[in-house]
C-alpha cells in the first residue's frame, strides 16, 4: 500500500534551488572543522548553485510523487561530494564552459538512484528509525523513482551530446550494480575475503567517484593521461571514503554525525573491521562472529554489538581500517601529481583529508 | 535474506543462445494459431537468433547471480515481441546492416529490467504462486539485476555509437518509470479516470513498443516521417496490447494461457473494464467496487472476483475493452500506410492481429 504523506517528517519544498544549496552550508556548519570542504565550496560554489538549479529543474515530472520523493532524498542528503568532484576536476583541467554543471547533476542523479534502490528491503521494516524514502513511501515507489532519476540522467547526457560521457557513466552504473549484487552475496558470509570486500567497495562506491572525476577531464577535452589520473584519484578516494564509512559504523564518532552505530552489524554486512577481527580471532570468537553475522542469532543485539566493538578494538582492526583508508588517500593525492599546482589541485588534495578526517 | 537457489523451479542453463531461441518455438507451438507471429519469425528468424546470442553474451557478469537471475526471467519470458518489432521495422525500412540486432537486445534488456522492478513488492509475499524472480531471490536482487540490465543496455547503445538511439531509449525509460509511478498512484483509487488509465498504459507499455519500432527507422537512416509513422504504429499497437492484457486478466482465456485470472483485481489495479463498470454501476455496485478495489476488504476473494466478472460482463465492459483495443489496432495498421507493400509490412500488420487475437 502506498503511503503518500510521510508522517512527522520535515518536508522539503522544492520551488527553488535555495533549499538544496543551503543543505551544504548546514552540513558544513555542523561539522565545524571541514575546512577542506570550505575551500572547495569557495572555489566552485557558483557552479554548485547551477548544479542545484539543474537538479531541481530536471527532477520535475507531471507525476507529483516523483519530485516529492526524489526531493526528499536529494535535499536530505549529503554534501554533494560527487558533483563537487566533477566541478573541481573540470576546474583543475582548465575547463571554462558550462557543460560540467549538467554532467555533475547527472552524477548526483545516478548516486541518488542507487541510494533509493539500496533502500529497498526484503522485509517491510522501518529500518531502525531511519526515515529512508523506502520507509516513507514503500519499496516500489523507491525503485521506480530511482529508475526515473537514472533515466533522466541519461537523457541529460544525451542533451549534452558527447558519447564518451555516456560511455563513462553507463559503465560506472553497471559496475555499481555488480558491486551491490556482490555485496548482497557476501552479506552474512564470514568466508568473505578482503579481496572480495575490496571488489564490493570499488564497485558500489569508488567507481562513481572515479567516473565523476574523469568527466572533468573529458569536458575539458584533456589528454587520456589526465583522464586516467583523475579516474585513479576518484577511485582511490572512493575506496578511502568507504573504508572510513565502514569504520565509522562501529565508532562513537558516528553518533556525533547523527547516525546510529552498528547498522552494518545488525544487517550482517561484512566489512573490513569484521573480516580482520574474524581472521585474528580465537575459535570461540569466530563462533561468536558466525552466530551474529551469519545466523543473526542475537537475543541481546546491543550486548553483541558491544562485544563486537570490544573485539575489533582489541585486535586493532578499526584503527587498521582507517590506516588503509589513509593509504588509499595517499594514492589519491599522488594521482594529482601530473597536474600543475593551483587552487583546484589544492582543493582536491584537501578533499582527501576531508574524507579521512571524518574518522577523527 | 538472500535465497540463492530457487527451489522446485526449472532452471535454464544459459550456455548458448539455443535455449532462448527455443522459447519462441515452444511458445508458438503452444499457441497453435499464432500465424502472424510465424510469419514474422520466418521473416527475421535469423536476426532473432543473433539477438538471442547477444542477450546471452551480454548479460554475462563475473557476479554469477546476475546472469542466473536475468536468465531466469529472460528465458522464461515471452515472445521477444519488442525486439522482433525492432527487427521487423528495420527490415521494413530496407536496413541491411547488423546494428539492429544489438539495438533489439537493448530493447529486450530494458523490458526485462522493468519486469524485474515491477516484481518488487512492499510485502514479502510469494505472489500467488508466480515464480517471479522476486519470489525466488528477493526484492533486492531483482532491483539490482534490473539495474545491471538497464546499465548494460546503455553500454550497448554507446558501443553502437549513435546518439539518437540513446535519446530514444533514455526518453522511453523515463516515460516508463513515470507510467509505473502513475500506476502506483492510481492503484486502489476508484476515482481513476479513463484518461489517467490511458496515460498509465501509454507510459508503462506503449512507449517501449513505440521506441522499439522507431529505432528500426533510425538504424536505416530513413526520413523523420517514417520514424514518426513507426513510432505511431508502436504506440497504438502497445496500447492495444495492454488493453487486451487488461481484458485477459478477467477472462477464462487467461487460464488457457497458463496464467491466473484476477491478479489485477486482487492487487487493486484499476483497469479499463473496472473503470467502465464503476461508471455504469448502481450505488450498491459502486460500493462493492470501492470495498474490493480501494479497501481490499474481501473475506471471500474468489466470490468477489466472480461478482466483479459478472458485473463487467453484464455491462459489456470486457467486450468494450477488446473493442477499444481493436480500434487502436486499426490505427496501428493505418500508420503503416506510408510504407510500400511487402513482406515486412504484411508481417507488422499481422502483429496487430496477433496482439488482438489473444483476446479470442
Amino acid at each position: 500500500m502506498l503511503r503518500l504523506t510521510p508522517g512527522g517528517v520535515r518536508r522539503h519544498h522544492q520551488g527553488s534551488g535555495k533549499a538544496l544549496a543551503n543543505v551544504v552550508n548546514h552540513e558544513k556548519q555542523r561539522e565545524g572543522r571541514e575546512d577542506a570542504l570550505d575551500v572547495l565550496l569557495t572555489l566552485v560554489g557558483g557552479d554548485l548553485k547551477r548544479v542545484n538549479e539543474i537538479i531541481v529543474e530536471r527532477m520535475h515530472s507531471p507525476i507529483a510523487l516523483i519530485p516529492q520523493l526524489a526531493g526528499h532524498i536529494i535535499a536530505a542528503g549529503g554534501k554533494r561530494l560527487r558533483p563537487l568532484l566533477t566541478l573541481a576536476s573540470a576546474r583543475l583541467c582548465g575547463y571554462e564552459g558550462e557543460r560540467h554543471a549538467q554532467l555533475a547533476a547527472c552524477v548526483e542523479f545516478i548516486h541518488t538512484a542507487t541510494l533509493l534502490h539500496d533502500d529497498v528491503v526484503d522485509e517491510s521494516l522501518l529500518r531502525r528509525g531511519r526515515d529512508s524514502a523506502n520507509a516513507l513511501w514503500g519499496n516500489k515507489a523507491s525503485v521506480l523513482v530511482g529508475d526515473f532519476l537514472f533515466s533522466r540522467s541519461f537523457e541529460l547526457m544525451v542533451e549534452d551530446g558527447v558519447l564518451k560521457v555516456l560511455g563513462i557513466l553507463s559503465h560506472a552504473s553497471r559496475v555499481i550494480a555488480e558491486g551491490e549484487v556482490a555485496q548482497l552475496i557476501t552479506a552474512n558470509d564470514m568466508a568473505t575475503t578482503e579481496a572480495q570486500y575490496l571488489e564490493v567497495i570499488r564497485g558500489k562506491t569508488a567507481q562513481l567517484f572515479a567516473a565523476a572525476c574523469r568527466i572533468g577531464a573529458v569536458v575539458a577535452e584533456r589528454p587520456e593521461a589526465e583522464e586516467e589520473a583523475l579516474d585513479t584519484y576518484g577511485m582511490t578516494l572512493g575506496i578511502a571514503f568507504q573504508l572510513v564509512d565502514d569504520y565509522l559504523d562501529y565508532s562513537a564518532r558516528q553518533q556525533d554525525l547523527g547516525k546510529t552505530v552498528g547498522d552494518d552489524f545488525m544487517d550482517g554486512k561484512i566489512t573490513l573491521p569484521v573480516i580482520l577481527a574474524y581472521q585474528r580471532g580465537t575459535d570461540d570468537e569466530r563462533a561468536f562472529w558466525r552466530r551474529c553475522m551469519e545466523a543473526q542469532d542475537m537475543a541481546e543485539p546491543e550486548k553483541d554489538l558491544a562485544k563486537a566493538i570490544e573485539l575489533m578494538t582489541r585486535y586493532g582492526t578499526l584503527a587498521e581500517t582507517v590506516e588503509r583508508a589513509r593509504h588509499y588517500g595517499e594514492r589519491a593525492r599522488s594521482a594529482l601529481d601530473i597536474f600543475a599546482d593551483g587552487p583546484a589541485k589544492a582543493a582536491l588534495a584537501g578533499i582527501v583529508d576531508f574524507c579521512i578526517e571524518r574518522a577523527r
